[in-house]
This record gives structure tokens, C-alpha cells and sequence, in this order.
């Protein structure tokens, strides 16, 4: 989670929502890293969970993750939450819940419904301090 | 819908499930097109809608479309409904309900949801029958 919050941080110096995402292997080897970037990319999609798995399935060459670990620092929307479960994702650990736009734990709640089909483990709460401090921080700034 | 049909064609011809999509600006311009391209890509957010939402912000650099139009041959899923959320959609056409997988009418129906901050005017069953049959006949050779 150390490295998804130094991606979250690289993502608040870019002006974009300060969240990271890290893809990690069943031996701990990391896959791939990523911050938000919507705006830089102009894509909507950009969330650093999309872009941490989409890099580790290119890395892989391969559609499915089931071997793999996301550490997210926020909970996952229903967007990335879906792409969690169409990778096969393992174990989902994130930061902070998020009563705005999360799926996990509120809205959606994805990974009970009966349309997904694979759900990982879920460990919430993971590095919460740091990552909700990083959050709070930037939209202060931008009110 | 015609097009988006020609790209679940061209889609299912690549042994990709045939689905697609078309991305129409508020003057009628087609502003992206795309099928879907999981196994392609081993992207599992290669999904007809991202790429086309995708390739539509690309072409007008911006995170959000509020003047387009989706046009998908299939009930979006989870993760497509939220990125059509995203990028501010203005209407949704879609073929075939989706009971497995859809997110629209299914399981989460996401654009109802209190963390669902933009729905577009929704239109379902366009197009229904040629779609279905795309569907139908792909999965019954795959059996």
C-alpha cells in the first residue's frame, strides 16, 4: 500500500484526484503501478486501478489476474470494481471507504450481486489515515 | 445502431463475443467506433463501449462527452454504465436486455444508484433482434 500511496501522491502533483493502485503477484513481485489520470489523458476511464491492471495484463499477456493483489488506496467505483472481477483479481486491499462513489462497500456493493461473477477477498481499511489525510488535503485546496 | 452492429460483426469475426459500439455527437457525426476486443487486446476492460468512449474523449480531448450519444449492441455492464456516468453521456441506446451481465436493468442498475452522480436518457431493446442473433448463434458454435 506504501507504493500505491506514492502513486497517489504523483497523481495530487499532477492536479489530478490524488488515488494509486499497485498490482501485485502471488510472489510479490510488483506488476504494475499507476495514479489517476483522467485528466492528463483526457479519458474518464483513467482510474489507477484501470490503468494498474490493464498495465499488468499487457505485462502478462493475459485478460485474467487470478494469481494477482490490487492495493487500492480509496474503494474501488463500480467501474473499476467490475474490471476487478473481469480480471480475476485475487485479493482487493484498499484505503479509505467512500460513501460518495464507492462500489464495494456502498452504491452498487458489486461483489454481491448476482450479475458478478468472480469476487475477490476484500480487506478494507488498509493505510486509511494516509490516504483519506491525502484526499481531505486536496479537495480543501481546490474549494 | 447499424454501426454498431457492423462492429460486432467485425468483432465476432475475430472470435471476440460480438458486441459493439458507436459513439455520435450531438450534430449526428460519428465520432468513434469499436467492437469489443478482450482477447485482442488481453485487456479485461476492452469492452466495445470503453474503447469507443475512449477513442470519442481522444478525438475531442476531453474527459467527458455531454453532448453524445452511445449506441451499444447489448445492456451495458457494470463497468461500462459507470463509465458512461463518467463521461456525462447525454443518451444511451442499447439492444437485448442483459440478465447475466447487465447493469442497467440488472444487478447493480447502476444509474439508479445514490453514488451515480450523472444517467444518461436511456433507450433499450434498439436493434434488439439482429443483436440477439449475433449473440446466440456465437455462443451456440462455441458449445
Amino acid at each position: 500500500m506504501g507504493l500505491a500511496l506514492v502513486e497517489a501522491e504523483a497523481a495530487r502533483d499532477l492536479g489530478e484526484v490524488p488515488i494509486g493502485a499497485v498490482v501485485v503477484s502471488a510472489g510479490g513481485e510488483v506488476l504494475a503501478r499507476a495514479g489517476n489520470r483522467t485528466l492528463a489523458l483526457a479519458d474518464p476511464t483513467a482510474h489507477a486501478e484501470m490503468l494498474a491492471i490493464r498495465a499488468a495484463c499487457a505485462s502478462l499477456r493475459s485478460e485474467r489476474l487470478p494469481t494477482c493483489d490490487l492495493y487500492v488506496t480509496l474503494e474501488p467505483c463500480a467501474m473499476c470494481a467490475a474490471a476487478i472481477s473481469f480480471a480475476r483479481i485475487r485479493r482487493l486491499y484498499f484505503g479509505p471507504s467512500d460513501p460518495k462513489g464507492g462500489a464495494v462497500e456502498h452504491g452498487p456493493r458489486f461483489f454481491t450481486q448476482a450479475t458478478c461473477h468472480h469476487a475477490p477477498e476484500v480487506y478494507g481499511g488498509i493505510g486509511e489515515a494516509q490516504s483519506a489525510s491525502l484526499l481531505k488535503a486536496f479537495f480543501a485546496a481546490r474549494r
